[in-house]
């Protein structure tokens, strides 16, 4: 398994990225990463590959994106970047996945001029993983798409389904619209038409129609569908409140606490870790020919490691296999008007 | 002061919306509350009135919207339901405001029904109070306009600005555009025409660009603006991750505590109780000739308490009177195609 990573994409960046690197081929022998950027940035980060540094390669790029740059005017100036030079390996088929930690609309953008796009699929989506209290759900588009027609909110469905399946284990995964309100006819027309969509088709078995705000953490469902300007914002959403109360609850119930204080911290620390909405691995932009991995700005060597491990369970699970199939078998959709 | 206040209205109507009644009279010797609805089934909760009985009259009606029907096929076909009754007795005049815990989109739509908007006042916008880690901000709006042109959301600045000012005594309140990062070319259409309006307006100085979801309980912003779809959706996740975190620090941080267990359990439900995105006292629906606080559906008799309240003071506050002259000073708006 061949991956190209952005080693110059993320807040931090080479740093943890380099470190992520080297610590998921340590973990996974079959696995070959190519950090893409500048070498002399990315060498003196490799001295700790030891025995493994043959599983490393710098493509060597002159340019890197920050986060603040407009995805499209930077992507035109910066002809040499790392994300640009990412997405041509995987046009080139020199990789199987990518993976970036930097600017997300850079990201998107460039898979988007390439156009590889999976057969029938209209729009990739960002798919990402949220906690529930029962286990992880689905939440997608999460920022690809922010415009988009209700057929490409149903393909996210098939998408989303499929990815469920595979990644989380869910055997018929249920799969909900975004809404104000659980009626049918509730929300804006997008939301009506696409809940129309999906009741005509094959699908409609795992619809389970709409689903509001406080349903995603409860886990009534494992796929959420909704648009990229939604599902950044709840995205986001969900980051802040739980960050809101975290730290509401580690000033006012836990600081006040005497002899378990230290003990509270601890495991109140220990579940900060593991719901970290940055640890996650990354989210898949499903519907590309191949397979990105986009990650948070924020993210550290060990969400960079979770992220390589995530695009070799993605190959290895053939998704993009059986989105391929599962999309000529909706010729309903796959047919209209983009 | 005189307000209507939907008896019929809420998850567990009419018991504790009368109960609530009934406190709020017993609070404020100045407040006068006609509970709208089933004479049959108010009159056995007003027992607990005592001597304040005097100031709590019923306007019997025979019908009543539940929270599942569709708002518009509900006000047709049930013409003398307690929500269509409250607005009537606004529009006569007969009280200065009304309170519901019902169906929000039937509020909404009888409001609309009835177009006794505030002079210039394109449409009316709900209005939440969100948390944050520096005191409460205004979200709006969250629900009742989910296809708004940029110079609906325009308006919503203007009217949460007033709030914020003369509510949450924000000198200058800083407003906020929801969007999905925070350069000024994101996002999708309604959000960069929105984003050119307020920059080209008399609130430019007030107006802060683009803020994203996981700035809102971070109170970087006394004002976000959005659309009803969006609005709503972020509402209603913001209640659901505050939900989530708590049980799972409760389980597994508080939970596992020996000690100190029943003590952390108790600041815990203070923590809640604080915090509860159903007891902040409804929210108002912005731009109505009139007051109008839609409350959510699951209030309890302390919640209604202060929704009543909180009309009581919108109304000395004299928040209308101030969103009618502020929008007069806004021709480049006011003036263009609803």
């Amino acid at each position: 398994m061949q991956i190209a990573l952005d080693a110059m994409g993320g807040d931090h960046a080479p740093g943890p990225i380099v470190a992520g690197a080297v610590q998921a081929v340590a973990a996974d022998p079959g696995l070959h990463v190519i950090l893409v950027g500048d070498r002399v940035q990315i060498e003196p980060h490799l001295s700790s590959a030891g025995a493994n540094a043959g599983r490393i390669d710098i493509f060597h790029c002159t340019q890197a994106i920050t986060m603040e740059e407009t995805p499209v005017l930077a992507l035109r100036k910066k002809p040499d970047n790392s994300i640009s030079r990412c997405w041509q390996l995987l046009a080139e088929r020199k990789v199987e996945a990518i993976v970036s930690a930097g600017n997300t609309g850079a990201m998107v953008a460039g898979g988007l001029r390439l156009r590889r796009f999976l057969k029938n699929v209209k729009r990739p989506g960002i798919a990402a993983v949220m906690p529930t209290l029962r286990g992880p759900c689905i939440l997608l588009d999460v920022g690809a798409n922010v415009n988009p027609k209700p057929s490409h909110l149903f393909q996210y469905g098939v998408m989303g389904s499929i990815f469920a399946r595979r990644i989380l284990q869910r055997e018929k995964p249920t799969i909900g619209l975004m809404n104000i309100g659980s009626e049918e006819q509730k929300g804006h027309d997008l939301a009506k038409e696409t809940h129309a969509l999906f009741n005509g088709s094959a699908l409609r078995e795992q619809f389970i129609g709409n689903v509001e705000g406080r349903d995603i953490n409860q886990g009534n469902c494992d796929v959420i569908v909704t648009d990229g300007f939604v599902g950044n914002v709840v995205l986001k959403v969900c980051e802040g409140v739980f960050d809101f109360t975290v730290k509401m609850i580690a000033k006012d119930v836990i600081g006040k606490l005497d002899v378990e204080r230290g003990r509270a911290q601890q495991s109140l620390q220990d579940l900060v870790n593991r719901y970290d909405y940055s640890a996650h691995g990354g989210a898949p932009l499903l519907g590309i020919d191949g397979i990105c991995i986009i990650c948070h700005g924020s993210s550290g060597d060990q969400a960079i490691k979770n992220a390589l491990a995530v695009a070799a369970r993605y190959a290895s699970a053939k998704l993009n296999e059986m989105i391929v199939e599962e999309l000529e078998a909706s010729p309903e959709i796959t047919g209209d008007e983009e």
